[in-house]
């Protein structure tokens, strides 16, 4: 029923306003620049982060780097694989705003939009696993929790998840907005 | 020039090819079936393993099961809600069949095939990032691998992964299609 009522309201609209789609493509554009600002955000938070512990025995330094576990490294990679396709995409998404019409490069961006939200969501969800794991460590495989020795450097990784989770918000908005221009008859 | 090319050809082929939709609709609704059945076994894979091992000391019997982590439980809830997810969809997904010209039920269901795929991929990279450390444990931080003790454990555990990363993919085609379906004139 909803589908009926939606194709004869947009039968009434039908070539009325070819406006409502470059609003689309404006909002999708401003997304975008907010979803880059997650994502490099993420990516720098992770990157920069190291810890050193003020006291060492005769040959060990305590350190703790990002790239100590294998997940945040990924978690660096897949966020700023993601900036660089976001920063590639505005030119699309601009191409969009002046060209309203066109569909053959919408359903491209979907189908890439829902990669690169995949490859985000990989990344932040293996970073978040670790870093639920050094603040509560696991008793039954007797991981320990390593955020009272590390602190800083816990609250540097558990605040670079941030931005990412925000950018795959955004992702999934912006797919859903390239849905919406796409079913609008033209 | 990709996008002009695309809509001059479409242009010539408006309103002369209804079955091609159809067909869409028929290739989405097999590619639900089979993402049913890879995050139904992946839940089931998961959520029936458990291991006890052949000795105990006198207070401790050594036995890890599934919800011993909570990525774990978090990858089983995920399956099971992505699964039930899927079976829901599917009477939409036989209405496209019939009535191939339908858009914002398609719209609807790109948006909620984009938030299950991002709900699947968290809950299998979270189990995956786990999978990884038992195999391999983590020096610096002292986790200790466990997968010499609990090696049967260790390998239903990741094999049970699979089955969500090809659901993972099917759902990506599935945007696609839905993607490509509203992209066509009619």
């Amino acid at each position: 029923m909803k589908a009926v009522t939606g194709e004869s309201s947009e039968l009434k609209s039908s070539k009325l306003k070819p406006g409502v789609n470059r609003g689309l493509s404006i909002f999708d554009f401003i997304l975008r620049l907010a979803a880059i600002v997650g994502a490099l955000g993420s990516a720098i938070a992770m990157g920069t982060t190291t810890q050193t512990l003020p006291f060492a025995t005769q040959f060990i330094q305590f350190r703790a780097e990002y790239n100590d576990l294998p997940m945040f490294t990924f978690f660096v990679v897949a966020c700023a694989i993601v900036s660089g396709y976001l920063v590639l995409s505005l030119p699309l998404s601009i191409f969009h705003i002046l060209r309203s019409r066109a569909r053959a490069t919408r359903v491209v961006l979907v189908f890439l939009d829902a990669g690169m939200m995949a490859l985000l969501t990989s990344g932040a969800s293996a970073a978040a696993a670790i870093v639920y794991l050094a603040h509560k460590g696991n008793g039954k495989t007797n991981w320990l929790a390593i955020c009272q020795q590390f602190n800083s450097f816990c609250e540097r990784t558990s605040g670079s998840l941030i931005g990412s989770f925000v950018a795959i918000v955004l992702l999934m908005i912006m797919i859903f907005l390239s849905g919406a221009a796409l079913s609008r008859r033209r």
